[in-house]
């Protein structure tokens, strides 16, 4: 166990995992997942680097949690990868409704969402929802110019997310889930597969 | 003219219009377009409703203005309209990269966007962008279910937006307008003139 950890703080204990994710919580807002560092962290919360990785795994484990959404959006992505790229549009916005219906995941989304006009915010929406739920579904797919297809996507799901769930507007906000998915799945499926402009 | 106005404030100087540009201001955050009256703005001003009209018109000339919105979408829009349906998805797309590629445009309309998660700057949002900008086209274009494929366009236009303004996301940040309007027209033209699912 390191030396360095704030006096009285006992490692194992619920303090010491809400010192790790206060302080990665900082660190992410600040730098960004791609420049915040295990290391990093467990110096800020004043624990031993060992102790981060044993409560929370990798960095990208460590940064969902830090995010406090009610789910792992890895988890839920696997099948749509598992599906294939044939079926990925509605396979996709299944997931999109699934997860964004359910009030008390939608409650932990939209504290992220909000984040989108602050410069620390932005990078949490972008290392987050870009690089850890759909960066790896448009990898995992084995797309061709996978992120340019996958920003695409993102802007759909982020416009019909904001219009259906923040801005509320009608028809859209009380269409049943079917309906939005029937609409949105082709769309998702050109960006998916259409051949790019170039 | 109202013996109503506000002490000292002279009729035709730019204090009145300062200070109906105020009221409408106030009014529209809180009440909306619809809930908003001439009458309402022109007695919180302390001016004569007729001078309201004077100065800028109709009620959505007066929301217009009090946006400061560095453009008129409905002068925008009427080419869009003109050249009918076959072609709405490109051409809209050419207006809002017109309009969003304009730096001066677009600092006045991050203003508005901006408001989206305060419930006042939401009614402006709605009341704005879907109101008076989107929904006149729909209805100009003659569609059937004019509002609900006015929703879904505008919901793939604001993603657009978030994404390639507002977050800044690579590739579509810094992608040729050619090579954005030729991604997202077909996206478009699919909601003006696709079957709907029902």
């Amino acid at each position: 166990m390191s030396t360095s950890r704030g006096p009285g703080r006992r490692p194992g204990s619920p303090d010491t995992r809400a010192a790790i994710l206060d302080s990665a919580r900082g660190l992410f807002a600040e730098r960004g997942l791609k420049g915040t560092t295990i290391r990093a962290v467990a110096s800020e919360a004043g624990v031993d680097p060992a102790l981060v990785h044993h409560y929370f795994g990798a960095k990208d484990d460590l940064f969902l949690a830090a995010l406090e959404i009610k789910v792992d959006p890895r988890q839920v992505m696997a099948p749509v990868i598992a599906a294939g790229v044939e079926a990925a549009g509605e396979n996709l916005m299944r997931v999109v409704l699934r997860v964004w219906d359910d009030p008390e995941i939608r409650l932990s989304l939209l504290a992220i969402v909000r984040g989108v006009f602050d410069r620390e915010g932005q990078r949490m929406v972008r290392d987050g929802f870009l690089g850890i739920v759909l960066g790896p579904v448009g990898r995992g797919l084995g797309l061709d110019r996978a992120d340019e297809r996958m920003v695409f996507v993102a802007s759909q799901v982020f416009g019909l997310i904001m219009l259906r769930y923040v801005l509320e507007v009608e028809p859209l906000a009380s269409m049943p889930a079917d309906l939005v998915i029937s609409t949105y799945a082709p769309t998702l499926q050109g960006y998916f597969t259409d051949d790019l402009p170039s």
